[in-house]
């Protein structure tokens, strides 16, 4: 199949003639967004494994693979599975735990090198037994709290002891340390690099602890979006793990980790009433849009901001409508014109979606699905 | 098929053995909710019509037929699309803008009538000229603005003006007026009292004007699930269009439209971790939940509560992480624990699955899709 971000169609259809709402992605802003990552860890010597949780498709995961990423990272079962169909070296960082998690982790196809990240000692023994019960190799990463506060050891002697488990319980093999910087988000400063400085100090202290008690991580996963371009200030890291910076969104942009013109993925929308004085209505809400706000102490209002208007956001919404905020801008929109959203935090727009339109410009030129999108489990009653 | 709150099989597979996040619906406590809003449209002589936008389901849609709905209300084509394959009276609440919308909306299978609600003239236009295309009468409310401040036209001249504009468009046919109080959100009491009896007087007007005009609705459609029970007190209103009746959800309960007891859906999760102290972490995030914050000046926090335990509130969320906030519990789950909860917008939930499981207690029943889940488009390039 051809490179996804390369001109696929000389058959094209119109932006203005495509049903409203849709995700659209701008397939060159994709392809720029896709080189300058791979760019990047080649220059710092990084192995890149992108997060697939953004796009959930295997044509875009492929187009990560061909420009050198060393695998890929899933959350949900289901996502390992699409995504094995495309790569053979998965991490799933997410706890295993649950028997049925597991098994559908243990029983991936066989030509796949699969890895969990974890943090507990009863995750360990389940994906062990599911290891067994497969008879397949699976590595770990343990997985510390350096700051996130979500998942992860916080402290450093027990996930050693943790390691230790693991090493004890084969066909689990212990290959590394993970943790996820998902605290650090602030834009490029002086807040931003006092962060930086003190996570990469937690994270030389604890490769030196794991050094000392023998069991050394042969690979130090860490690296989100917002820290994408810092990786290399981390001393120790040897892999990343970044997913939105394929289609980026108003929280990158915001955070600096990406220009405005980086965006690549908007909705597009129609405007359907302006019947209440000051507002248009979109035909895009929660539904749509994901209900995500903007963080941080002086965070930007709105759940979205118009493409080629950033000052126009979506103020408010409900399920199927979006409320338009044009105290800011002179436009005043008919019913029927059009508008590009860029949301706030594309992930969970992807998610609610099914198909993806690939633009150049106002020319649709291909498609793909969401292939990895839902649950993918069946209940048998 | 039998009714979806009856018992439907023998053969039942415990809660326990279900893959997580996973939607639960408690068979008995939605085949009472059905029930209730029936009972109570019968009791007023209101017309029932229920918005399938909480559920997407023509199974549970064929229930709220066989208890005396009148038809059902809908959102996008889609919905219409697929509801028509149960219901032949559909109404699409959504200003019908863009040709692609007015063709689908227009073409719905013949044996369907179809009632459009709109709030201006070019959306007129635009389902006159796809009801002419597609030599069909397509009924239109005109949408008024109550109060809410989403759509509706807000001066009750210019809505007079805009129902003429739709009796000299024929085969488009004026069939009433419609408004959503979706501004009523108080928990019963005297601001509840205060805004109900300003809403009646509005409608009483609303009327009034209409009748002087000579072009008396033959429909008032009102009514939301925080209102439902009001109805009857809004003089005028002859049809209601509740939606999250059907499950009712965390925000249902704390405004008093429905008891915890009744509140029928939950996401069932596992705790995968307890690493960070403090906190317990399930897999269920913005993904299977929704960030659906709750409202009002004094909400209480958190995108959902657990369904045994309402004191813990999902506080935080990632995509796929949810944060147990255990301040005010002395539980202290394990990891593999399960948990079920009470999300805080139920519609929005369901819309992020494809399928949801039925059960009676621990028992799981049956399941159905979704059906109705996505836009339902072909993007032909």
């Amino acid at each position: 199949l051809t490179d996804i971000t390369a001109r696929t169609s000389i058959v094209t259809i119109p932006l203005s003639e495509l049903e409203t709402p849709v995700p659209v992605v701008d397939l060159d802003r994709l392809g720029r967004n896709l080189d300058r990552a791979a760019e990047y860890a080649t220059r710092h010597g990084l192995a890149l494994r992108p997060h697939i949780k953004t796009h959930k498709s295997p044509r875009i995961a492929r187009e990560q693979l061909t420009r050198g990423a060393v695998g890929l990272t899933c959350a949900t079962p289901f996502e390992a599975e699409v995504m094995s169909g495309v790569c053979h070296d998965l991490l799933v960082a997410f706890p295993p735990v649950g028997q049925a998690r597991a098994k559908r982790i243990a029983t991936l196809p066989d030509n796949v090198d699969v890895t969990v990240a974890l943090d507990s000692l009863a995750s360990v023994k389940v994906i062990a037994e599911a290891a067994r019960a497969a008879d397949r190799r699976i590595g770990v990463y343990v997985e510390l709290d350096l700051g996130m506060h979500r998942v992860g050891v916080p402290v450093v002697d027990d996930a050693i002891a943790l390691a230790r488990a693991v090493c004890a319980l084969p066909p689990l093999e212990f290959s590394g340390i993970a943790f996820y910087p998902g605290h650090v988000r602030e834009p490029v400063g002086a807040a931003q690099t006092g962060k930086l400085e003190s996570l990469a100090k937690s994270v030389s202290d604890v490769i030196a602890a794991f050094d000392r008690a023998g069991v050394r991580p042969r690979v130090v996963s860490g690296g989100s979006t917002p820290t994408l371009w810092n990786t290399h200030e981390i001393t120790g890291v040897t892999e990343f793990r970044p997913g939105t910076y394929v289609y980026n969104d108003r929280t990158t942009a915001e955070i600096g980790a990406c220009g405005w013109d980086d965006c690549a993925f908007t909705v597009l929308a129609t405007v359907v009433s302006t019947a209440v004085p000051h507002q248009a209505v979109i035909d895009a809400g929660s539904k749509a849009l994901g209900r995500e706000p903007m963080r941080g102490a002086d965070a930007k209002d709105g759940f979205g901001a118009l493409l080629d208007r950033p000052e126009v956001t979506v103020a408010s919404m409900s399920e199927e409508h979006g409320i338009l905020d044009l105290s800011k801008t002179a436009w005043r929109p008919q019913v029927g014109e059009r508008v590009r959203v860029v949301p706030n935090h594309v992930c969970v727009v992807v998610h609610l979606n099914d198909v993806i339109a690939g633009a150049r410009g106002d020319a649709v030129e291909t498609t793909w699905p969401v292939a990895a999108r839902g649950r993918g489990y069946t209940i048998d009653v």
